[in-house]
């Protein structure tokens, strides 16, 4: 065995390192010349050298590519650790608007411009995109109910949808501004609602 | 003169009502048939018999000729009208996500999807639609602070947005789910907010 199952419910799925990085490098170089849309299967052939069978082979479409080159090369949104679970909360959209603040945001909305016209494609972004940050979300939720601070009757799934649909919305529409100040204030809205009644 | 002067800012923005007619009828048909994909101006031309010159005298660009088609082929978001305001907001919400799940809500994809690489096609959605979106919703909001329902310390505008992303991220990622149930939760959790101090 050359290589380590690092995926253990998909073993197979994960090209050799050298496929990989001149895939990702070539897929990184291609959208800071061009964006996402310079990001075709033919111009990754091309630039890479790899075979267009292979890149098939490891990657399901160019949405697949693009996640996978935004995370490599341009990180992922921070780890959220330690400190009251609310503070981590609010730290997590945070980071959220700072990764789309910056040069995986376009990417991202190319991909989901792009999804709107294959269906496959909106899959990949769906779950590998916007389930994970709400899953992830929702995982910190969750304690927070059970350490005290949120309502126990909350849904965990929907408010991480509602605490992140701004930022989302924002990457597309630009409104509202896509910085820690929204999320921050979002947060703050989210937390403690709008009625008069609790201060009534 | 021969045209009444509907629009007192930009009196002479509005095509004879034969132009727009056929422009609209065309486009309506060509969406139905293909989708927002199939309404380029080309098709339009081809489709409705009037000339590019007269389409883009009268038109910016395929979105604001989309928008004009939703708007007016398959009907604005219901207006809202008396009730308690605070019920108002909820049918705001409500209208809203059935007006998206409905046939409008496609083309509306459509034309956020392309917007996505037409700066030009990016400012003309934000500002037909969900900037109006958001105007509208936001004057409720101010109301119900007047009447008392709300706080008084709230920024209508980022609260309109917060009630209204959900919905909009609906139409592009499929999640949450784009109808009344998920306009009335996003309601009632934007009201209450999640904190746990309310009940404490």
């Amino acid at each position: 065995m050359t290589e380590p199952l690092t995926e253990p419910d998909t073993p197979t799925r994960r090209p050799r390192e050298r496929v990989r990085r001149q895939v990702i490098g070539a897929a990184r170089e291609l959208i800071e010349a061009g964006g996402y849309a310079a990001l075709t299967v033919d111009a990754l052939v091309a630039a890479s050298g790899i075979s267009k069978k292979t890149v098939y082979r490891w990657w399901d479409n160019r949405a697949d590519v693009a996640l996978d080159t935004i995370f490599e090369a341009f990180g992922e949104p921070d780890a959220v650790r330690g400190g009251p679970v609310l503070d981590r909360v609010r730290h997590y959209l945070e980071a959220e608007a700072r990764y789309l603040g910056g040069p995986a945001g376009p990417v991202l909305a190319g991909v989901l411009a792009d999804a709107q016209h294959r269906p496959a494609l909106a899959a990949t972004v769906e779950r590998r995109y916007f389930a994970a940050r709400r899953d992830g979300l929702g995982a910190l939720l969750h304690e927070a109910v059970r350490e005290g601070g949120l309502s126990a009757g909350i849904d965990a799934d929907l408010t991480a949808a509602v605490l992140l649909a701004p930022l989302h919305q924002a990457l597309l529409t630009r409104y509202p501004s896509l910085d820690e100040d929204t999320a921050r204030r979002v947060v703050q809205l989210v937390m403690h609602g709008i009625s008069d009644r609790g201060s009534a």
